[in-house]
């Protein structure tokens, strides 16, 4: 296989890729950075289409990266070898694997949720990642997330957890910034992942008999007090403003977890586990399949 | 009031306050760095007795700043002036908000924790920290955590779940590291914390017929399954290799948490908040006070 090199920091390729960490050129690019090994590996495993594959043996961690490399070109990624120095330029990582994967972005609109709890499976937009829901619909949604470590986090509960898809109400986040990839350890390629205004999520859900419970200090229901079986959406505020008055006024339940220390030691990806694992045990405890 | 200006960043206290980011040069200063308004102003609120405080007002975010000096220096800290430029180098912090104190190391040992336990209140050893317990003993104990985050964030958790100590184990990573510090977002001034050998800790649980609770993957029980209440350790395992054989062969009970997900979607510190909060669930559902 013939591998293009490149030696030069002026590269344009170099450029571009230092470029994709701003969400502006990632979207008129439609396209988004992964980097890491494990990254690398779970969005081949979800049929991610990647088109660049940068590799820098220099900075190779063990000895599965040619593996990796193989298998990304047989997907039909192109692979680029950079020097040591060029590749130190291009990762955003603190400590580099020497892998860095560019892309596609996705989109998933409610009406791909509508035929992923119909049952149907693939959703036609985003290969490989749906599976058909044969239970009552268990969601998470999340206002306005901030930090893109958070959101990261959120998806891995969400994940664990086995909810069919996260809904993101007006981010303030790209789902596709880098921390993201990198908190969610790849998760963001697995769970079904919709970005839509609140006002239209709220009507889908109504619409759908999709009972929503939202987490707020200020409630007077302990979330363990709280019915959390049946077809359920979990409703998260912003880190720094918590749940808006919109979520506030129009969702079914307000809940509140209870608090033994200082005001903000459970920030939101916290509070977010502890409701969704609180669910899993009411909706059967096990949902391992153990 | 006379405050002493530090305009090089050749001053030796410059230099000191940079190696006080390793744990040996802590360690025979016998000191550690808190960063930050919020974790001063908390270290303050618990009677840490700051021995410095450095403040560069070019960083300063708000208006709280001179407040928050007065009260230090009121409370026996010495203050010293920096320039925006020699703040930077001392500062850890991405972000830095031009407040940094220097405080004194405590050690806290199961002793401590017996006379804690007894309802006797203070320990000593560490002004102002301790409540007396009116209850049964609710404990969490970690071993061998690596990720100074990871630390940070389970204190939080132990602290928002009301445990009455928090005990580690073997630990790789030092409690007075800066990171910890900061991802406790100060909790490490007021949650009681041991740290211990895991012999002898198992042994002060055998003698105070503490029940112990360990989370691992392979566990027969889930979490959700397992009593909760009464006398209670929660015992949870390092991030890289989980349980060590000796908690998996001495605890009283191993459970584990259902995973819906990817293998690694919980890490050690999400594992931590679920399993807590479970045991706050079965412990009366409300830790609040309200």
């Amino acid at each position: 296989m013939a591998v293009e090199k490149i030696t030069s920091l002026q590269n344009p390729r170099v450029k571009q890729l230092v470029k994709l960490r701003d969400r502006r050129p990632r979207d008129e690019a439609g396209v988004f950075l992964v980097e890491g090994y494990r990254e690398i590996r779970r969005a081949l495993e979800k049929k991610i289409a990647l088109q660049e594959l940068y590799y820098a043996p220099d900075w190779f961690l063990g000895d599965n990266e040619p593996g990796l490399l193989a298998q990304a070109q047989a997907a039909g990624a192109k692979l680029f070898e950079l020097t040591k120095e060029v590749f130190a330029k291009v990762a955003y990582r603190e400590r580099p694997d020497g892998l860095l994967a560019v892309a596609p972005q996705w989109r998933q609109s409610l009406t791909d949720l509508d035929r992923l709890l119909a049952g149907c499976g693939e959703t036609g937009s985003y290969p490989g990642s749906l599976v058909p829901a044969a239970r009552e619909p268990f969601l998470l949604v999340v206002e306005a997330i901030e930090k893109p470590g958070n959101l990261g986090t959120i998806l891995r509960s969400a994940d664990a957890a086995g909810c069919d898809a996260v809904i993101v109400c007006d981010p303030v986040t790209d789902i596709f910034n880098p921390n993201v990839v990198r908190a969610s350890t790849g998760v963001l390629f697995s769970v079904p992942l919709v970005v839509e205004e609140s006002v239209r999520v709220l009507g889908w859900l109504r619409e759908k008999r999709i009972r929503t419970v939202a987490t707020t200090p200020g409630a007077k229901t302990l979330y363990t007090a709280a019915d959390l079986r049946g077809p359920l959406a979990v409703i998260m505020g912003s880190e720094q403003y918590g749940l808006s008055e919109f979520w506030l006024n129009n969702s079914d339940l307000p809940v509140r977890i209870p608090m033994a220390g200082q005001a903000d030691s459970l920030n939101v990806a916290m509070a977010t586990i502890i409701t969704l694992f609180e669910a899993v045990r009411q909706r059967g405890g096990d949902n391992s399949g153990a």
